[in-house]
């Protein structure tokens, strides 16, 4: 299956971004990626909201990549036949603002000084990037959402959805993910944000022109990447495993086989990522709580009214986003009148669960949205 | 009750201590702190091993301290008619080498050199640690330990005394601990190894005439305090609270209240600790492995012949050394025949409740001291 890497550009002054932090942002552009076809009624759509450091690459493989052997980040559950079955569906993917894969975000051209954005680039909320996502349907002539589906801070665009656009939704899939970002997720996200700025490279976040703070962003992406992991994950693959089978070198390299795969994971991270857009995606989902009240911003009471079917997913080994704030959704969910079903899947890889293939996973989202 | 700071100095090359790296240190001089009377048959002592970043002062007013307000580190649990009873026993707490706290370590003048050791210091085991404990405890004289005990990297200690030195001891108390370290516990502290490692002012440990490594050390102790608290006490201490009340910024400050703590926590810990310090004590937390007969090193299987009381304690939201690897330490020690009592004790606060007064802990130690 071959796709294309989309732009949706809006230049115009109309076509700003009212972002929620009372800034526009303009000029804006959108990575995304379809996969299928809108039917007639233009309301076969599924939006699926990527993580962190996702991509509109969804699924398939890019029809003009020379590196054709990278399949997107959810192949396995999108395409013909597939648990979103792209023979049915047309499948949506936009790269959030505040990334730097394709969307604006603080690695863009600031078009007021003709330099990277840096620090200049405004805040992004995960209603932002949710914003961002209703220009691409726009464009496109979508005019209902069969369902919105993602995991992690995909999960928290999902749910945000919902209470932003709930004429648009019939349907909606959060997985691994919360209603509110609760302290321990703040905190983490908080010494990954220090990594990178304690790095002297990093120089207040304008790098662009010189080197980054690549030391800095791979100690924040172990540090995440520990938290995406799992206790029994790790037992399982590393245990105290040495490298090479070697004995203690009685030094710092790298003697066990864990420190050596996160050594590795920082670095690759490094050389893809932009730290900036660390230090903005995090804050957006620190910022997150679908029940606050308080800067008069949709919430969970604006679902009053509504009614769509949720299926809510969260895995036993996840300790980013436990089940317990899985179960405190589904009964916040309910109060407002909501159809919702739940699912815990056992899984001992951790948070990162829902991007690893699992058939259970599959069916699960497949049955639910040919039910709906 | 008023305390001194004491010095055991092992000066001459016959003291000098074998490691188990090989190498050895010398001279070396040990910090500790002496609390109540050794009675006629030298047999009433219990030693008390400091955690990570403790040190001697485990209890008690230094008598010549500007600082009189500052009590020991187990000040509730030691003194006289506590739950550790100066009454009865003659307390003995070390400072570990490798720490910075008044024992050797590697921001001590290397005699070769003239110059802090820096990365020339010799790496440092849970087993050197003890050895140097044992050259303290022949100086004053202590023929047999009631007891043993200590918290997290101080309870691998306790249960390293036990293999090593088994006809020295009546009892031990391993508290908050594992008999292996885990690959999620390696995880933890490659991270923060590699936030001290990545920071310029490190200079590969030579940083003792210049500007040390505060900024990445103070990134690692934000990494390391949040793997002592737990979930459930980070959300009843903080949750969602912001500074001052106020709203969001949208900048990179500190907006929560968490953030602002573990900011603080991290630069405090910065002015007192030395960031070399960190790197060879969490290298000797790594590489503990009680069970690791590998390196023909005393093991598990040591205890076989010996038979004294254990006291496993270990706390519900502990996620750095969960309950299930205290469970693991009471079945391997059963193997070898000794007489185990574990004790789960419920306390939301996570790895670091046994720094916190507790009576319920205060009067379980008490009770099987006095029981023995």
């Amino acid at each position: 299956m071959k796709v294309r890497k989309h732009y949706f550009n809006g230049d115009s002054p109309e076509n700003a971004l009212q972002l929620d932090s009372g800034l526009p942002l303009s000029p804006i552009r959108i990575a995304y990626e379809t996969i299928g076809s809108l039917n007639q009624e233009k309301d076969n759509a599924i939006l699926i909201c990527h993580a962190f450091s996702g991509d509109s690459h969804v699924a398939g493989l890019y029809e003009d990549d020379p590196d054709t052997e990278r399949p997107g980040w959810w192949d396995f559950m999108v395409g013909p036949g597939k648990g979103i079955d792209t023979n049915h569906y047309f499948v949506i993917c936009c790269n959030i603002p505040g990334s730097c894969m394709g969307s604006t975000g603080p690695s863009s051209i600031n078009p007021k000084t003709g330099k990277p954005y840096g620090l200049s680039f405004p805040m992004i909320t995960i209603g932002d990037m949710v914003k961002s996502q209703k220009l691409v349907l726009d464009h496109l002539g979508v005019k209902k959402l069969h369902s919105v589906i993602g995991g992690s801070v995909g999960g928290m665009q999902v749910l945000e959805w919902c209470v932003r656009y709930p004429e648009l939704i019939r349907s909606a899939i959060p997985i691994a993910t919360t209603m509110r970002h609760s302290a321990l997720a703040i905190a983490f996200n908080e010494v990954a944000r220090q990594a990178i700025m304690v790095d002297p490279h990093w120089n207040s976040g304008d790098y662009y022109q010189s080197q980054g703070p690549d030391l800095g962003l791979s100690v924040a992406r172990m540090i995440g990447h520990v938290t995406y992991l799992s206790d029994e994950a790790m037992r399982r693959k590393f245990g105290r495993k040495r490298q090479d089978n070697k004995d203690f070198s009685f030094n710092f390299e790298a003697n066990f086989q864990v420190e050596s795969y996160l050594r590795y994971q920082g670095s690759k991270f490094a050389k893809r990522f932009d730290a900036n857009s660390v230090l903005y995606i995090t804050k957006a989902a620190d910022y997150f709580d679908l029940a606050d009240n308080s800067n008069t911003r949709e919430s969970l009471q604006d679902l009053l009214g509504s009614h769509f079917r949720f299926l809510i997913i969260s895995y036993t080994s996840d300790w980013l986003y436990p089940t317990y704030q899985a179960k405190e959704l589904v009964q916040a969910l309910k109060r407002t009148g909501q159809d919702v079903s739940f699912c815990e899947i056992e899984a001992d890889c951790g948070h990162d669960a829902f991007l690893i293939p699992d058939k259970r996973l599959t069916k699960l989202i497949g049955g639910f949205l040919n039910g709906i």
